[in-house]
């Protein structure tokens, strides 16, 4: 899709990944009949291999004998057609997911597999009543993570389509700094904007205003965290960020994960404190910047990807804070970004980082009184090091 | 959540469905041992069962001896215990989540169900490794409709909540079809405003800032199309809207079904003429009106469900269209709203319509050659009729 000039972030289709060269490695290796994805919408597997989204009622993608089947529900044959770079299977559209997959696999196999008990390969989660299908069909299911391993590394198409999403993360996130920046204190500490209370649910809903002016969805992932404590159920997670209102001297943090229109995110957080006095947030967010510079100095393709999340914790230690006691939804020291937000590769994992990983590395502080501190960076895994997507630095301090 | 004043269009948090009731039900009625629901996130039977919502890896909601539990994994164990309202399990919370419900089943029965090969009841599309975590520890499972069925009668703070998303629906539509208003079409047709062409997903992007900033995320299904024909791939779906310049005298169709925080979704179709010359798109627009109204006069607790697409159907025909020949990705002439965008009841259903349904009536018109011409209405089902959702009445010329 060409770029469209006037449009700010615009976000380009990545072209289809070479996915099917690792599927059928995994048929060979397993000496398998096939593979089968079936889909609920945004199911990452199956958008990865079809690059259709899947309809709400389930798609399926198939590959046997060499071949690549989508099999779409009615409504979505006319898009599969479009955009599928294999064969779209038409007949039976109505037919339940799974139905559908194993008549595939009958029809390219003759049904000799089916009676021999063939082997069939399956992310670990499709649906069940899918796998119910295939079973009665007469395959044999065998789970297997060769998709989710593919899609650790990204082809450069990809990094562009993150890169793309990040740049709208960045643009955001700026968004709700300019208005943090632009905020007033009263004598109460409470910040105020416009005469209005500034609560984190203001500051989420313009940030996800910004991510829609660049074409992307914020997912449902953008949270606007005040000091953490006892309203803490109030504002953490994907409910409203609610009204209370934010205030100066205390850490708020602002995490977005947004999802452009091909599926794929972006990953970013940034902690701002408005009219800081140094203190405990001024030593943390120093500390968490460290830990961050510790940890990407560890990524690297062919080092083990726990050693940056052992550095960042180390990092913190020196500063006198505590990694193991981080509270919130994201302990972890960082993970894979792509069509799911957290992926492989876990930064705490005992396996080695490849070149064309895309991680998210986000270490955080937090304080059950005082609240969290988090700074990320997204970059892609080079052979001698690492390039960072988006752009933008962090700063403690808003800046108009 | 108490209301927020300042913030337009707050959306409260809906009270927890009386939804055991039913799940107890299907129990009684299987001679099962309990219930199962394994989720991805945004999964609406765990949603709807929880009111937690997912995450990434894996929740599970068990009903058993009169119980409700809730399997959340370790990040979630904090808001799962502030939001859900039975128990939650916090032993083993790393483990998958069908290991975790295998946990809590043998524990308040003891063991003895599984050792038995008690019947437990899941949702069709519980992943499959849930399910077969479930059978190896010994439980036959049986699929169940009970909790779709359970979902498609709203109480009054579900219908609340939908309501609250369906008046940001209306907003951002709003802001499109005043867009549409204040555009220019030059020599060629082509819309511009400010100076640029206005092209499709301009108008997506725009429409989707105003949902988030009325609280409510796009959902990844905001549609904005032209006229179909040659670039209809590139106008539909959820892809980018496309760089295709809306055009004077075409129909354009603003489609949304964004969702809340708490999970429920509106839905809302609009079609806008700019300059129109009457003709097709005028005559079309008439009949898709008055089918609105064919079908809404049948919506009625205990009218069979697929009278109102009959009926419009019937309408659309009288105007000369052929309702058979509606392409695009809805060609069902309305749907349940809810935590999906579409669930029961289907308005071509062989099923008598409830109280407390919530439907969206769409009827559409759609030519090849010419566009798609749609206007829906989202009401819910009463006694004796129905109450129209949202507000905002629909203008086949947009208005500024």
């Amino acid at each position: 899709m060409a770029d469209r000039p006037g449009l700010p972030g615009a976000v380009s289709t990545p072209a289809p990944p070479p996915a099917d060269d690792s599927v059928d490695a995994a048929i060979d290796a397993a000496d398998a009949v096939g593979f089968v994805a079936v889909g609920t919408p945004l199911d990452p597997n199956l958008r990865y291999l079809s690059r259709v989204q899947p309809a709400d009622h389930g798609s399926a993608f198939v590959r046997v004998s060499g071949r690549s089947v989508a099999c779409a529900p009615a409504e979505s044959v006319g898009c599969a057609n479009a955009e599928f770079d294999g064969e779209v299977a038409t007949d039976r559209v109505g037919d339940p997911a799974g139905e559908r997959a194993a008549a595939v696999l009958d029809e390219y196999t003759d049904g000799a597999a089916a009676s021999a008990g063939g082997t069939v390969l399956v992310p670990p989660r499709i649906p069940h009543d899918a796998a119910v299908y295939l079973e009665r069909a007469g395959y044999d299911l065998r789970s297997t993570a060769a998709v989710a391993e593919a899609r650790a590394t990204k082809s450069d198409a990809e990094i562009d389509a993150i890169d793309a999403v990040q740049r709208a993360a960045t643009a955001a996130v700026r968004e709700a700094e300019r208005l943090l920046a632009t905020a007033d204190s009263g004598a109460d500490g409470d910040l105020r904007r416009e005469g209005r209370p500034l609560v984190a649910e203001r500051l989420r809903r313009a940030t996800n205003a910004e991510l829609a002016r660049h074409g992307v969805t914020d997912a449902d992932n953008t949270v606007v965290r005040g000091r953490t404590g006892s309203d803490r159920t109030a504002v953490v997670g994907t409910a409203p960020a609610g009204n209370t209102p934010l205030r100066a001297g205390e850490p708020i943090t602002v995490v977005v994960a947004p999802r452009g229109p091909h599926g794929y995110h972006g990953s970013l957080a940034r902690t701002f404190v408005v009219d800081s006095d140094g203190g405990w947030a001024r030593r943390a967010y120093v500390a968490v910047e460290s830990a961050l510079d510790a940890a990407l100095a560890e990524i690297d393709a062919g080092t083990v990807a726990r050693a940056a999340g052992r550095e960042a914790g180390a990092e913190l230690a020196a500063f006198g804070f505590d990694p193991g006691s981080a509270e919130g939804p994201t302990p972890a020291p960082g993970h894979g970004v792509g069509l799911s937000r957290r992926e492989r590769p876990s930064l705490d994992a005992n396996a080695d980082l490849q070149a064309g990983n895309v991680v998210a590395v986000e270490p955080q502080v937090a304080d059950p009184e005082r609240g969290t501190v988090r700074v990320s960076a997204l970059v892609v895994v080079t052979a001698d090091g690492y390039e960072r997507l988006g752009d933008g630095d962090p700063s403690f301090t808003p800046r108009g």
